[in-house]
């Protein structure tokens, strides 16, 4: 029997692995920040490709962008954060401890094992619902609230010498819109037409009041976002189409279906100016949580730019000349949170027989850090195996170990997802070939060291 | 004759093409702010791609991270960017212009030919140079300053709901700091033995008073960066190795060494505990400009976070016993600043014939943003062109293209560097070949379409 691993278990074992460990850890770490390992940067960078790959490299409606985090902060006043960016903070009287409204009722809900969506509530009704359900402080147990009060999620800083008003810059808080006010330099210089979308990936930051959950919810955070722009009136099939696109990504690379749900956004709960918006949620340990938004924002984003520029951001069609401001769909996915999930739905207690167990990380081979490990039976057999090393890892990240027993070296292997440990044995000097051991079968079979980078590259292929 | 671009031309051109657009440039922009936009993200992409391959995936020796942009603040008490991270700055008077008292000195003994390093002077040594030369104020002629007075280069925000000091946190001025702090938690989880090397690519933020020259400096940018520990006493050696792998890296990419010139810093010029430094220098059409800089750190950053900390970073030599606190080798380069290096001596104005000329961006072709470009003659072969287009999609970037003349095709695909084009004529449809030509030598052969993947897969390997 297989079992999943819960949070404590994967949070240690991703310390221990190097794939992740707490932010400034020496200096007693900073509130939920973390750093990517040696195995997890190469996590993080692949789930980065493979989505670059499907949405811009082999796309023929796609094309990239990078944008600076630092924009003028007119952007915000636009786009609507500087406005209505905030957090519903209310602290416990007795305690002090503070607490974000809409998370102490989905907290509560959650524990009732109903199901409440807070999304688009306005203050007094979660101070009704908090009344009417005598929710207690859940650190203290008291039920003596201060009022809601709205927090501001955006970091600020300033640029130049002084701090005042006018040098007040802020970190952005999403990476959509650095696409938005580069749109008409994007179509005049690609000279693409309707429909075509924009990707990005990058940093955003959040001033979040309760980060949480390992690596679910963090202050800084990456962002992959696709805005899809198209003529209005055909936004809600092209809303179907990215929907179903982006499903097929994440199960091809190997989200079991039972770990993802698809939730529509019921007419109450969409925001004023979307069309339609569905959520994929995935069955994290701690419950099921948002994964991907994929949202229809209608032509709300290039509107409000157009009047806060003053910029023409209308789309001239080059055949019937009509001109338009294009109605937009936005996939956004956070590049932690996903791998988060990856980790969640790979991560498996094996029992092998009835004394032995091992941990693997069943990751689809285009995601595994290392595509393989080059292990020498002995230390005497170094020189082989860094010959075999080198030419592998000219083609793809490879993993070098040495130390402790072949068995113990194959659970590490597993616990980071190395889909294929080649073993360097005295064989190898007199025949040339190696063992080439499977991570999900624990198969193993003998193959020429000449026919290694392509067993490896078709294996792998994504 | 080939004639090189000067920096209006470079700015102009990148805009036009998508590869750098001014940041938020329909609000007016902010101060030397910068997109990369479809043609730019992917160089910049496929540079940190290269150096990844060579300082990660193929070195025996290194580790990648990804750590916080965010981190405790101690951290900057401990590398000594709280204290010292600091521009001179001195106003003019009587026009209010603000000047680093630095940058003043060596524009002015760049004006008069002289070569003058002033990194390492104090206040007082640049006070007596601006007035026994009496540099004048560059912008109103007067000769009548402020003091030098320092201003911190860090940006600074909140973390949390209150603005105090307490909450006070920094955008980080250098990645490698976060190596730094990790550095025991990657020995432990990776076991690595020494000599090893941890290496980051991420942004980081200077509040530069004068940031300036197109993406030379700018207040955001991206850093790619080695940290090397190797044994006290073999560091001078391991200096000269990477100084030596740093230089054939990019070389290999195509920078002409006449545009490349090594300075090793002087006694006087060196920071109290650096060993030796050596600047990597590009011949950019404003001038000699630093691009790489190669420091032998000695202990300095880790024994700083030692004594900060309090936690033991010593090594212990698995096979004497041995501890100490290892040594550091730092070759520290700037993406975007590499990136403007290979545009400026990537581009060419190219005298064809006594009548045609061409503007043509010579990038080796793991660099290029797209392998090749796919160009039907007429719009009747579209169908044909897009199935060749998602074949070569697969493997690597490929443009497509239908608008305008061949020749003006080709034209745009030189100027965005693209190694090959590829055109599907009528003859195609026939027998399956297509027209591969070639940006350099502007060659054309006839080749199978079964043949392209393979055909440009073998040009482009890096």
């Amino acid at each position: 029997m297989n079992k999943e691993l819960n949070m404590n278990e994967i949070v240690s074992i991703c310390k221990m692995r190097g794939i992740i460990y707490p932010g400034s850890e020496i200096y007693g770490g900073l509130a939920n920040s973390w750093d990517y390992g040696p195995i997890g940067v190469e996590l993080k960078n692949n789930i980065k490709k493979v989505w670059w790959k499907k949405f811009v490299q082999e796309s023929p409606y796609n094309v990239g962008i990078d944008s600076a985090i630092l924009m003028n902060p007119k952007t915000w006043e636009a786009s609507g954060h500087v406005g209505g960016f905030n957090d519903p903070l209310m602290d416990c009287k007795k305690c002090k401890t503070r607490y974000r409204a809409d998370k102490l009722i989905e907290d509560y809900s959650f524990n009732k094992n109903e199901d409440i969506v807070v999304d688009g509530w306005d203050n007094q009704k979660m101070l009704d619902f908090i009344n009417q359900h005598e929710i207690k402080c859940p650190n203290c147990g008291s039920f003596d609230y201060t009022d809601i009060r709205q927090f501001n999620l955006m970091f600020k800083t300033f640029q130049g010498v002084t701090e005042d008003s006018a040098n007040e810059i802020f970190l952005r808080p999403e990476t959509a819109q650095g696409i938005f006010v580069n749109f008409a330099n994007i179509q005049r210089s690609s000279r693409k037409k309707i429909p075509f979308g924009i990707a990005q990936i990058g940093k955003s930051f959040r001033n979040e009041i309760t980060p949480g959950n390992f690596i679910f919810r963090t202050r800084e955070f990456e962002q992959m976002e696709l805005e899809f722009f198209c003529k209005p009136g055909e936004d809600l099939e092209w809303f179907g189409y990215w929907k179903e696109f982006c499903k097929n990504w994440i199960l091809d690379l190997g989200i079991k279906e039972e770990n993802l749900r698809l939730r529509d956004h019921s007419d109450d709960e969409l925001s004023h100016y979307s069309n339609a918006t569905t959520d994929f949620e995935f069955k994290f340990p701690f419950g099921w949580g948002e994964l991907w938004g994929i949202a229809d924002r209608t032509d709300f984003d290039l509107k409000q730019h157009q009047s806060h520029s003053g910029k023409d951001l209308k789309y001239t069609d080059p055949i019937t000349n009509e001109k338009y401001v294009p109605y937009c769909i936005e996939p956004s996915l956070g590049v932690d949170r996903v791998l988060l999930a990856f980790l969640c739905n790979g991560f498996e207690k094996e029992q092998i027989d009835e004394k032995d167990s091992r941990t693997v990380l069943k990751l689809h081979p285009a995601l595994a850090p290392f595509k393989c490990a080059v292990l020498p039976l002995t230390k005497k057999l170094k020189d082989k195996a860094l010959e075999v090393y080198g030419t592998l890892a000219k083609n793809f990240m490879v993993d070098y170990d040495e130390a402790g027993s072949i068995g113990k070296r194959y659970r590490r292997q597993d616990e980071i997802g190395t889909p294929y440990c080649i073993t360097i044995d005295f064989d190898t000097l007199e025949d040339g070939t190696v063992t080439v051991r499977d991570r999900d079968t624990m198969e193993q079979v003998r193959i020429s060291v000449d026919e290694l980078v392509k067993h490896i590259s078709d294996n792998i292929v994504y």
